[in-house]
C-alpha cells in the first residue's frame, strides 16, 4: 500500500478503505476471545429469534458463560446502593431514608473529590483517600505487612492477561506444577523472551484455590527465571471448599523474606466485579505493585494520566470494598448479613454443580473450590470426535454448540481456555439463582447422555 | 538483554530488574502529555507545601490549566444526579421526594440493564436502547441525517489523538488553513505513511469554531489524501461567540453528496466530561462511524469486548444527555433552565478573558468561540528568551513556571500543544468561578507587566 500512488486511484470512482484488514495494526487480528468466540455470537442470534417468535425447544437462552453476577440476579449490597446514591445526589443528604453511617461514608468520600463533586476528574491514579483505605485493607488483609498507598493504582476493573499458557493438574483438584511452568517458558523461549508470568488465584476458568506450598514454588520460579509476576486475585473473597484459604502473593512473598522478598517484582489486581460484590457495570479495581523500579512506576503514571481517570464511581465502589461498615454502625448488621447470604448461596451453587455433574458417567467435575466457574471434563465418543473433525471445530466446541441449538444453556468449550490433548472440557458459571441452576445441570446431564447414545 | 544468561545473574544478590526503562515498550517512554507536564507536578508540590503551612506569596494553587468544570464549582444538573441515584438504588423508586419523569427514565434504563441492575456488564458496544437514543440525537441534531445504532459505539470518555501536527491561522480567529495541513503530511510522509486526521471542533487548546466552509475543506483535503478523519467534537454544546455556529462533519459530509458521503471515512467522538454535563469523573462517551469496513467493524468490537463494556454509570450520564427531557415532562424547565445557566455561565467567563487580557499591552487574546479554553499570545522580551535557553526551558515555560510560583496560577504553556515558531501562547480554562476569573485574570495582568518590566 505505502508505495502506490493514492491520489491515482481516486479517478476511478470507489477505491479501497483506508481502514482494512490488510492496513489496520495486524495484533488487533491475532487477538483470540473464547468468551466472545462463535457460541456466544450464535446464542446473541437464537436469542433475537425467540424474541421474533421463532419455535425452538427452549424458551429462553441461560447465559452460563459469563461471570456477571447481577445479570444472573445477585442481589446487590444495600450499604454500596445507598453510599453510591448520596454520592450522586447530595441533596439526599439530608432525606430521613439513609442511615447515618452511609452517610457519613458519602460526606468523607464527596471531601476526597475535587470541588467535592463525583463528576470531577480524580487523580490518574485514583482518589488518594481511595488509595490509602485500599493500602490499610491489604495491610489488614495481610496480618499487618506494609502497603505503599503509593503503590496502589485504580483502575477501570481488572485487566489481565495470561502471557505464558499451562496447564493445571486436574487430577490433584488443579493445582499448578511447576514442572508444567517449565515446560510452557522452554517454548515460549523458543520464539520471545517472556517476561511476566501471569497467575489467578482463586482460578478461572478451574474454580482452584492454590496452597500455600503452591503459591511459595510459583514465586521461587518467577524469581529463578526472572519474571514479573502478576497475581489475578479478584476472586479472593469467593472461596467455598472447606480447607481452601486465600493467601495473597503479596504476603506469601513478604513471608518468604530475602532474596525473593526484596526482589521479585509483583502486581496484584482486584476488582469490584466479582464475589459478594458483583458490580462489573462499574468497572472499579486497583493494582498494587510491589519491588517495581521507580522509573518504571513514572512512566506508568504518565500513561494512566494520558487516560485521565478510572470511573469515579467504580472507585467509590472500591472504597466501600475496603472499607466496610464497622461492628457498632447502623448499616454493619446489614451488611454482614448480606454479604454472607450472597457468598453462602455461592457456595451452595458450587457444591451442588460438583454433586449433579458428577451422578453422570461421562462428566468429572473437580470441586469448585474458589471464584466463580467449573471446568468439567466430558468424555466424547469417536464418532463425535470425527464429525467434530470434518465441520472443523473442536470436539468440546462441537458439544457445546449441539447443547445450545437444542437446550438454549450456552457455555464456553474448554479449548477457547486451552487443555491438555484428548481432553474435553467446557467452561460454567455456578452463578444462575439455585433452582434455575439444578434445572441446568440436570437438562445438561441429559443432553449429555443422549449425545453419547447418538454418537456411540 | 534477551542474549545474557539471566539465571546466572541471581548469584550475585541484587541483580536487574525485569521491567525498567530499557526493557520496557519503548513507545511508552515517547509519550508526551502536556497537561501533566513540569508544570502541574510542581504545582502539585506547591499544594503540598501549603497544606504543611510553608509561607508562600498566595494562599491557594489556582488550577487553570484542565477542562473540570465539576472540579471548578459548575453545579450538576438536577434530573441528572436525580437518575442516576435512582438506577443506582432502586428502592428510591418509591420515594415521593423524585419527580416522575426522573422515575420513569430510570425505570426505563433499568429495564434496558441486564438482570435490571446497573451492576451487570452491559453489551461491549454499550447498552441497545442507549446506542439507539443516541442515533436519534445525531438524527435530529444533523436535521434528519440517518444514523445506525450499529455504528455507535459507547466508550469510556472520549479518547482521541492528534495524529499529524497542524497550526491554526492566530489571525483569523483560529481558522482551519488547508496549506497548512498538507504541509503536515508532506513532512509527516517522509517518515511514515499518515493515514489519519484527526480534527477537534469546538477546538481544544484555542477555543475556535469552524466554519461550514472550513469543514468542507478538510473533507476535501482528507478524501484527496486517502485519510482516515477523526472528529472530535466533544464540545458541540459548547459555543459563545455570535455568528459562531456548531456543524457535525458527519452532517456536512452528507451534504457534500458522492464522492465524498459515501467513501470519506469518518469517527465523530462525543463525551459527557465536557459543556453543560461536566461529568468527568463518569467516563461516558460514544464514538459514531461512518462508511467504515465491515472487517475493520467487527475486529473493533472484538477489541472493545476483550475490554468487557464501557462504566454503566457514564453510559446512562450520556444516554440523559442524549435524551434530556421533554417539553411538558415534570423536569422539563429545570432541566432547560440548568442547563442555560451553565452554558451562560461559561459565555460570560469567555467574554470576560478576552477582554481583561485584550486589556493588557503584550498579551493577544482571540475570541473564546466555543469549548472551554483561552490560548492567548504573549510578547516575551529578549532578556526572559536568553534566560528560558540558559535554562534549557522554552520561553513560555519559563513564563508559565514564574507565574506558578509567584502567584499559584497554574497554566500550560503553548509550547506543550505546538505553537509557530518565535510566537509564545499559554492555555488556560475559562472555568473558575466569575468573581475568581476576575482576580485571576487581572493577577495575570499585573504579573506580566511586572515580568516584562523584570527582563527588558
Amino acid at each position: 500500500m505505502a508505495n502506490k500512488n493514492i491520489k491515482e486511484q481516486v479517478v476511478n470512482g470507489i477505491r479501497d478503505k483506508v481502514l482494512t484488514l490488510d492496513t489496520m495494526n495486524q495484533s488487533v487480528k491475532n487477538i483470540e476471545y473464547a468468551v466472545l468466540g462463535p457460541i456466544v455470537l450464535r446464542a446473541m442470534e437464537l436469542e433475537k429469534e425467540l424474541q421474533q417468535g421463532v419455535k425452538k425447544p427452549f424458551t429462553e437462552i441461560i447465559h452460563a458463560y459469563k461471570g456477571d453476577a447481577h445479570a444472573m440476579g445477585q442481589k446487590p449490597i444495600t450499604f454500596m446502593c445507598q453510599v453510591l446514591a448520596l454520592c450522586q445526589y447530595p441533596d439526599l443528604l439530608n432525606s430521613p431514608a439513609f442511615p447515618e453511617d452511609a452517610k457519613k461514608r458519602a460526606k468523607r468520600i464527596l471531601q476526597a473529590c475535587e470541588g467535592h463533586s463525583t463528576g470531577s476528574y480524580s487523580a490518574s491514579a485514583g482518589i488518594q483517600m481511595i488509595r490509602e483505605d485500599v493500602a490499610r485493607y491489604i495491610e489488614h488483609r495481610d496480618g499487618g505487612i506494609t502497603s505503599d498507598p503509593e503503590n496502589i493504582f485504580l483502575s477501570t476493573g481488572a485487566t489481565s492477561a495470561i502471557m505464558i499458557n499451562y496447564y493445571l493438574d486436574e487430577e490433584h483438584h488443579w493445582a499448578l506444577d511447576v514442572a508444567e511452568l517449565q515446560e510452557a517458558l522452554d517454548q515460549a523461549k523458543a520464539h520471545c523472551q517472556p517476561r511476566v508470568l501471569c497467575v489467578i488465584n482463586p482460578g478461572n476458568p478451574t474454580g482452584q484455590v492454590l496452597s500455600r506450598e503452591n503459591i511459595e514454588a510459583v514465586i521461587r520460579f518467577a524469581y529463578e527465571e526472572h519474571l514479573f509476576l502478576m497475581a489475578d486475585e479478584v476472586y479472593q473473597d469467593s472461596i467455598y471448599a472447606e480447607g481452601s484459604q486465600f493467601h495473597s502473593f503479596k504476603k506469601v512473598l513478604m513471608e518468604m523474606g530475602p532474596p525473593y522478598a526484596q526482589q521479585l517484582e509483583l502486581a496484584s489486581f482486584h476488582s469490584c466485579s466479582k464475589g459478594y460484590i458483583g458490580k462489573c457495570g462499574f468497572r472499579g479495581g486497583y493494582t498494587e505493585v510491589v519491588n517495581m523500579d521507580p522509573a518504571v512506576k513514572q512512566q506508568m503514571l504518565k500513561l494512566l494520566s494520558v487516560r485521565l481517570c478510572p470511573p469515579v464511581p467504580g472507585q467509590i465502589v472500591m472504597d466501600i470494598v475496603m472499607n466496610p461498615p464497622r461492628p457498632g454502625e447502623p448499616s454493619y448488621e446489614q451488611f454482614q448479613q448480606e454479604k454472607k447470604a450472597v457468598l453462602a448461596n455461592l457456595a451452595e451453587k458450587a457444591h451442588l454443580t460438583e454433586k449433579i455433574l458428577n451422578k453422570q458417567p461421562g462428566i468429572h467435575c473437580n470441586p469448585v473450590q474458589g471464584a466463580m466457574y467449573s471446568f468439567p471434563c466430558i468424555e466424547l465418543p469417536p464418532k463425535a470426535l470425527h464429525h467434530a473433525k470434518e465441520l472443523g471445530q473442536s470436539a468440546d466446541m462441537f458439544f457445546c454448540i449441539q447443547l445450545l441449538e437444542e437446550t438454549g444453556i450456552c457455555m464456553v468449550p474448554g479449548s477457547g481456555f486451552g487443555q491438555k490433548d484428548d481432553t474435553y472440557h467446557f467452561r460454567m458459571t455456578i452463578l444462575p439463582p439455585v433452582e434455575k441452576l439444578k434445572i441446568l445441570l440436570e437438562k445438561l446431564n441429559q443432553f449429555y447422555a443422549k449425545f453419547i447414545q447418538e454418537y456411540s
